[in-house]
């Protein structure tokens, strides 16, 4: 392609907010530093990338995340050192969970690097490199601008960040930052995997083999699914083979959750047990985009043969075993979606005994009735009862819209949440590999921001959100009005559960969650507490009835109650169990 | 020494907690996560060390830095991955500011490490140590522990934070930390740093003649008096020499700022006239424990030549530009203490015109008059006007009792309130060269767990106060009643004066401080809001007898308003005072 326009009197931090909004940035989020400054007057002045203040860095890591999540890419422009540290958590968090996104890091000027200044945020032994150093461990791909290097260094990390759906850094002194440079408004960043044509053909004929010898043929969807762009040829192929299929719990709503195929959330031995015999005992695993972490399988309670069936990776996939390098996911979906249509896929048993043998497909759950708790009401004994974790989940389950996006935290929420299934178009993000508390609320700041036709229910435990609780003042800042369910269970249940059932150090300072959201700034919040299910159904349908302003609804539970799957866990395999008491 | 006993039965880290009560740590800061849990229930049991869960793992660094400033050791401990990179931050400051202290970070047991497990708080790659090479750019000395070296790797790691008083990190996989070893209670690891007898005898020679040639001598104190234990030395050449002497605000309240002899803080061109010709135009300038940084120096305008006069760092002595290896700090102040006796030290000139000459004394500050302000009680006319920059930090500059520690976070809180002489007694802890905004609050609570007989005083501005109010929660759990002054000038007022007054990257969410409190737990806090001096000074006497309370003073200053010494700089080098409007 042409380069569009040669323009002059363009600065390096206008040509990556350039290359940002190419990708899909239109929010940055950050906190302003003395080092940064000049260079947010610049953000401010782009036609299309808005900055967001968040009130700390980690947020806007978490914030950016979100971001990414919902729009394939985020950014975050922090200042040097205090600011960068501040977010590397939250990096990293991208790094293991796959989200693509660029940490930009304004500092100190050339000139104080090369005099070897004593400036702050330095350690003051004239090393600028420390913390790019630091960052090395946790992105994939990193630079130090400089005005000669800058437009190929800018574009070499994003490249990097969008090939391997995971975060880049750029430390950008601030003098470079405000350099001119020779733009040309180069044309969009190459995007997507190519394929190998060999082994295409080579993994077309064994899959061929395989699926032709399969009796039951059911899919696991994970995350990387969403990563690597494959959304619709996996819908594609469900379509054609109407396999039954079950997702992990970091790939929750990759696939419509409301069809009739879907069986629900695969967590081994903490499934529901309709699920668990179909994914463990199939006679043909697909695995699209999975990976197989302690959290997602029950501690690697998963009972099926890793190692067999056809496994789809990010760029490599695997038939019983054999690799098929160079082979992307999206494209090996597609792949399978023609070979199931040559098959016409019924099972081998079946094409062995003729055509009228029985369907292979396991029983579905019953189609999603939204509003079925709210439908009937409060009824008097549903004030009696106190609130438990089951009637918990399953209220807010039943709550869920095509139009939301759900935010759970890690421990007992996403463990309750990410079981119930959504309807079709509901988006849920959830981060059960790294795992980091706190995550949940800034990720939905960054959410709700890539898209606001969409309303965020957010789920967090009162210990996870104490560690990020004051991006709430950012979310009304910037006028978001999601929906915060706050279990109140005094402390670390999940780590109650897991260790120290009484321990103190489970224990967590007491807020009053009913003055949090005015004491940070949210104006006119609305606050609701849940000591029972017909006060959480009312509540719920308050929040649903009130779109304009920010809900809270605090729920509060049993300080030892657990969501169903952490009970089947439990009962199924006891020596994995530690996490019930 | 003898080993004191024999034993067996303990655990790594058992043996760790009982190093650490050696070199006076009794709190241990830190948020539990399922990879450390077992290894609390020993923190529980230990009958020296307390556990004190933070909300979050920056507030817990933070925290362990003031307890180190406070007690000379602190430590931390925080989960894998997610954990100690929230915490890393805080670390770099300490190091930055030569803080020793222990991150301790629990992490997946050895099994897991050897299998290369997908397991939470990893990046799923088998990589178990990319975050203790994070932290190799942020400490003095770092170990994974195993069982056969944990014991030798402790105690290597411990001697270095205390040799260069900087923080270490341990990596310790759970059932590490739980094996067994044969501790022999060895003796405490050695303190101090040994003198090279030679270079301390040229030193000697050298500095005696460049005393005995000197006409005026002043004393230039930083932070490094307080890090190498060379208060006493320190206090003692002040008595012998009776020299004129000033601190740079890193070093505030290393020496007594009630002495006759003390000039007030030096900040280059930020400084008080007095005090900054004093120290510029000194004919020799005694240097003790200074680092001269951007921040500390009024953006490096110090006028005086720093190859010049003698010049003490940590293990170095230098006069005039000559440099004395191994002569550590306190060796070289006594030493000069040694020839200030030696040469009776009157003025060069003075002895060379006979005993008559004048003194070379430079007028001192009138001497403190602790409650000056609080006596003469409120006046009409001050309930009238604004409270002003200048007026709030005179308030509280006379607020401040020898048995206070006051907490200052960098911007104008730092620069306001350094800029006042406190009284004999009275401590004082910030952060300017690390300068990451949100570390006071966090630093008050270890401050005040370090040492519970002195009541904390914090000084944080509001933007600063957001990135880590949770602890105030936590300030309140541990039962800690400060006195709270939270500086409400709407945004980063330090910021709009560098740059973008009216820009909107310096505002930040409008929170309700005076509902902060209660929101966050904070047991019957007693709430003042100051808009005039009037109603601060009742603030302040309010918060003086009511010492069984958390007290929060929401003091209200104008949004371009700022203290005294950045007017000062402004006038005295408008080329580097962006820092003003």
């Amino acid at each position: 392609m042409k380069p569009r326009s040669s323009k002059t009197g363009e600065t390096v931090i206008d040509h990556l907010l350039y290359r940002l909004s190419g990708v899909g940035v239109n929010h940055l989020f950050g906190v302003a530093g003395d080092y940064n400054l000049p260079v947010l007057d610049r953000v401010l002045a782009h036609p299309k990338v808005k900055w967001i203040g968040t009130a700390s860095e980690l947020g806007a890591a978490y914030a950016a995340d979100g971001y990414g999540r919902t729009r394939g890419f985020g950014a975050l422009l922090t200042t040097f050192g205090v600011g960068e540290l501040s977010a590397i958590n939250g990096v990293a968090g991208s790094y293991a969970e796959r989200v693509p996104l660029l940490h930009i890091v304004v500092g100190p000027t050339q000139a104080s690097e090369r005099a070897g200044l004593v400036v702050h945020h330095t350690m003051g032994d004239g090393d600028f490199d420390r913390f790019a150093r630091a960052h090395r461990q946790v992105v994939c791909a990193d630079a130090v601008l400089r005005p000669g290097n800058a437009l190929a260094e800018i574009d070499r990390v994003l490249a990097a960040c969008l090939n391997e759906s995971r975060p880049g850094y750029l430390r950008v002194p601030r003098d470079v930052a405000l350099a001119t440079v020779r733009s040309h408004r180069p044309p969009p960043l190459p995007r997507g995997w190519a394929a190998d044509p060999g082994s295409l053909e080579a993994f077309r004929a064994a899959a061929r083999a395989r699926l032709a010898a399969a009796d039951t043929v059911v899919v696991l969807a994970d995350f990387l699914v969403d990563r690597f762009k494959a959304r619709s040829e996996l819908a594609g192929l469900l379509r054609a083979g109407a396999f039954p299929h079950a997702v992990l719990a970091t790939g929750k709503t990759v696939v419509d959750e409301s069809a009739p195929g879907f069986l629900g959330l695969y967590a081994g031995a903490m499934s529901e047990k309709r699920v668990r015999l179909a994914v463990d005992r199939a006679d043909l695993l697909i695995r699209a985009g999975v990976l197989l972490a302690d959290m997602t399988t029950g501690k690697f309670t998963h009972r099926f043969d890793p190692a067999a069936g056809i496994d789809l990776g990010p760029t490599t996939a695997a038939v019983d075993g054999v690799a098929f390098p160079d082979v992307p996911l999206a494209a090996a979906l597609g792949v399978l979606t023609d070979l199931v249509g040559d098959l016409a896929m019924a099972p081998a048993r079946a094409r062995r005994r003729g055509p009228a043998a029985p369907a292979r497909r396991v029983p579905a759950l019953p189609a999603v009735a939204p509003g079925r708790i709210l439908a009937h009401g409060p009824r008097p004994y549903r004030s009696l009862r106190p609130l438990t974790q089951s009637s918990l989940w399953e209220a807010v389950g039943d709550a869920i819209r095509p139009g939301h996006t759900v935010v759970a935290d890690d421990g007992t929420s996403m463990l309750g949440i990410a079981d119930r299934r959504f309807p079709r178009g509901a988006r849920f993000i959830a981060q059960p590999m790294w795992a980091s508390i706190g995550y949940s609320l800034p990720a939905l700041l960054g959410a709700q921001l890539a898209d606001p036709s969409r309303r965020g229910v957010l789920i967090v435990g009162d210990g996870a959100a104490q560690l990020t609780a004051q991006e709430l003042g950012t979310i009304s800042r910037y006028r978001l009005k999601p929906i915060v369910i706050l279990v109140n269970n005094h402390g670390y249940t999940i780590e109650r559960i897991t260790h120290g059932l009484r321990a103190e150090y489970n224990d967590v300072a007491r807020w009053r969650w009913g003055k949090v959201p005015a004491a940070l700034g949210v104006s006119h919040p609305l606050v609701l507490k849940a000591r029972s299910p017909a006060a959480l159904d009312r509540a719920l349908a308050r929040a649903a009835a009130t779109p304009h302003r920010l809900v809270l609804i605090e729920a509060v539970t049993g300080r030892y109650d657990v969501p169903p799957a952490l009970k089947r866990l439990a009962i199924n395999r006891p020596d994995r169990a530690r996490w019930v008491a």
